[in-house]
């Protein structure tokens, strides 16, 4: 009986007994965990040069990890944390768009889910009104933050994923201290399928 | 300049000046705040009935609230924190059928998004293995909680959302301290279209 604050029960075995040592990640090209499966370890740069022309169900064993629509780390970005994916509507959120596919995926290597930290901006160049986060924020109006926009992000410290509509719904996007510095300067680099800087909910990457 | 855990920037004024004091909830019936539009205060039994046959915008200027797929609290649930929902995407999350309208909905009066905790159970009535969580849970099974099933819920205080799948997509169902006793025994008291017991996030609602 765990009587943490964040701890679930007893740590249950990732595998089958006789399984042996257990993949980060397990994907399928149909949905449910059906059709043909392949394992993997580390980053996918394009799921169709691996035999693999459809992503359609996965399963992460452990880590924390970021899917794209695109190869090459391009496109709508999905932020897949532990647990059972068994079609679209698993990984896919609100996106605006249906993509029923995930072209390349790597982990989130700086994932720390108790010790993350970042600044937002109104502006961007970390300018203007600025607020600090070192919570999960299904809303960002109701912790005071006017306007549904953000300028840019500076994050010290663990993983983040931001999304435009409160709740954590609509596009979403990924941001990691590790990469070029933690510095989101402008939109355009919260990634390649960015238009608008409305962000509304933000919260912590879970390793 | 802000630099407290979860406070985000100063408080700003929720609505533009000489607007007096603001409705907690105003819909359009058209997408991005165009169309017809009404201001609410309390629960709405039935958007029909007050004269919205569909709701496709809406703005929560206050407060948390629970909207339902059908009158009369019943359907599908979407839990709306303070924000802008332009259009159906931003507060369907992924549900796996697409429902473009929001006929009932309700404050949530018991959120309390400090102050929350919440024991989740293995098996129905509050048996089997057992969880305690006091923070949010983007992935069950990363903080060791085997399979992705729970059995039964007891809220001890505030309002939780439970969702499907990872990362809080997939169907969600509010879970609240103030509603019989906080005592979810079996997956048909989580909602009238609840139909499995899969869970794979839980976080806090903020009021």
């Amino acid at each position: 009986v765990s009587t943490e604050g964040e701890q679930c029960g007893p740590p249950a075995s990732p595998c089958p007994p006789g399984h042996g040592s257990c993949p980060p990640i397990v994907v399928w090209d149909e949905p449910f965990f059906q059709g043909k499966r392949h394992e993997f370890s580390t980053d996918c740069y394009s799921t169709p040069e691996r035999g693999f022309s459809t992503v359609r169900s996965f399963r992460i064993e452990s880590g924390a990890w970021v899917g794209f629509e695109h190869c090459g780390f391009q496109g709508q970005q999905f932020v897949l944390e532990r647990g059972e994916y068994p079609c679209w509507e698993a990984w896919s959120g609100s996106n605006a768009y249906h993509v029923d596919r995930m072209s390349s995926f790597r982990p989130i290597t700086c994932a720390e889910h108790g010790r993350s930290q970042l600044l937002l901006f109104e502006q961007e160049n970390f300018q203007g009104r600025r607020g600090e986060l070192s919570d999960d924020c299904p809303s960002l109006p109701a912790l005071g933050w006017g306007g549904s926009a953000v300028g840019s992000f500076l994050v010290c410290s663990g993983a983040w994923v931001c999304s435009q509509y409160p709740g954590y719904r609509g596009f979403q996007y990924l941001l990691e201290s590790d990469s070029h510095a933690g510095e989101y300067k402008h939109v355009r680099e919260w990634g390649s399928h960015a238009q608008t800087g409305q962000v509304q909910s933000i919260r912590r990457v879970q390793q």
